[in-house]
């Protein structure tokens, strides 16, 4: 069974929190769990954080907000454990019925035609950031909750760019493909992981912006604008949608599932 | 239409044209190609690279066989160039009708639980091999050749691990799902190109047997080795049809197809 009550008490992790769906993940989460849970928000801009912990903080004064002000392009396996063990040292931790991370930071990379991604070095940065690190928070999450939580949750934000091919992102594409089958692996070696990848829709964020803005090719900007005017989603939408799934649960563990696949 | 008559003057790049299933689409196409066509083959052992080209000249004196030493972990946009400008500048090119590259090189990476791939730097190793660099390998091939030859094709080997998880194949496994977005983007932006991403199956190749030798989990390696003992294929049954495939061109370019899939 993959469905979670969130009414209980949490360990919970959103990387990206201090802005657009990371921000929103963090509040609506912060709305159904139950007091004394734990939220370690980590992002680059401390400042950011911090407007998201005093949001979080007036739905729910009883909740332990951590805030970290990390680069997830540069940080290691050393400064995640330090991380987490700091957080866990720092509040009381019995009781914690799951713990749950949503891997939700990422970036666009560079918007252009393939044959024009020709430096590794960029390349390289961008997996970092977007894969690699992804993969060693994993990591140091699961070794670190494991232990102090009954039910671990995982939960990748990808994107339908991952699945099918759009125009002058294949950096992006690539990386959110990687990651979706890394997830997916995760999710057939630990059977006792819930493991979601969710594909959020297109979401009005500063991401999403600076696609219609960086687009090498002007057809792919125009197609981003015309879903900007028009089908665009808001925060709220899409998290909301995010966490009815996870509380009904009526999806495999891996599964990847898109904003409107269940409309 | 994706069909291509290989009985024309062509340029042919192949990388981890050593041995394995690279060695066999070397000397395979061989057999087909026009007169006076050109093969550029490509790995990091220049003694084993000689003994492909020992065995395509056997089968056609009249190619031009040109072999490169190159390490396709650390070269870089420059060296492709040169490499590529080299070999053109050396051999008669007028009358080249089709240009066609095989990204073939490939590794395993790390053979183990998602959980224990926390080495970033490893990760970027294999990221560099299996993805950025066939990336900027891709561009230089379709700028250079593009203006020598009427038709482009880019051939992806990729694999069943990209689309479906496998135990302890996370590492490789993400690489190829990366990859075959990547391709299936270049298929979308260039539509002059013929883009096949071709799945192998499994294929008896020093690569199957690290796998069966270097897994972590037991369950892994004794899955694997059942494989070798029954259904695994030599390298001309796939190679076979790969050239097969691209004869008879009823795939869409971009596709994804599986030695299995037209059985």
């Amino acid at each position: 069974m993959t469905s979670i009550d969130f009414a209980r008490k949490a360990l919970v992790v959103v990387t990206g929190a201090s802005r657009g769906i990371g921000r929103t993940i963090a509040l609506e989460i912060a709305r159904n769990l139950n007091q004394n849970s734990i939220l370690i928000l980590l992002a680059r801009s401390s400042n950011d954080l911090e407007q998201t912990k005093n949001l979080i903080l007036e739905v729910d004064k009883s909740l332990n907000v951590i805030t970290e002000s990390v680069d997830l392009s540069s940080a290691d396996v050393p400064t995640y454990e330090k991380i987490i063990d700091k957080a866990t040292a720092s509040v009381d931790t019995t009781g914690i019925e799951f713990g749950i991370i949503f891997h939700n930071a990422g970036t666009t990379g560079e918007i252009k035609r393939t044959t024009d991604l020709t430096d590794v070095k960029i390349w390289r940065e961008y997996y970092d950031l977007n894969l690699f690190q992804v993969t060693a928070l994993n990591s140091v999450f699961v070794r670190r909750i494991r232990p102090i939580a009954p039910q671990l949750v995982v939960v990748n934000i990808t994107s339908l760019c991952g699945r099918t091919p759009f125009k002058n992102l294949a950096m992006y594409g690539s990386a959110k493909a990687a990651r979706e089958l890394f997830f997916k692996v995760l999710a057939l070696e630990e059977e006792n992981i819930i493991v979601l990848n969710y594909s959020p829709g297109p979401v009005d964020t500063s991401m999403f912006d600076s696609i219609i803005t960086n687009a090498q090719s002007e057809e792919v900007q125009e197609s981003f604008k015309k879903v900007k005017e028009s089908t665009i989603l808001t925060c709220e939408q899409t998290v909301g949608r995010l966490i009815a799934l996870l509380e009904k649960g009526d999806f495999k563990s891996g599964d990847t599932i898109d904003y409107y696949d269940r409309l």
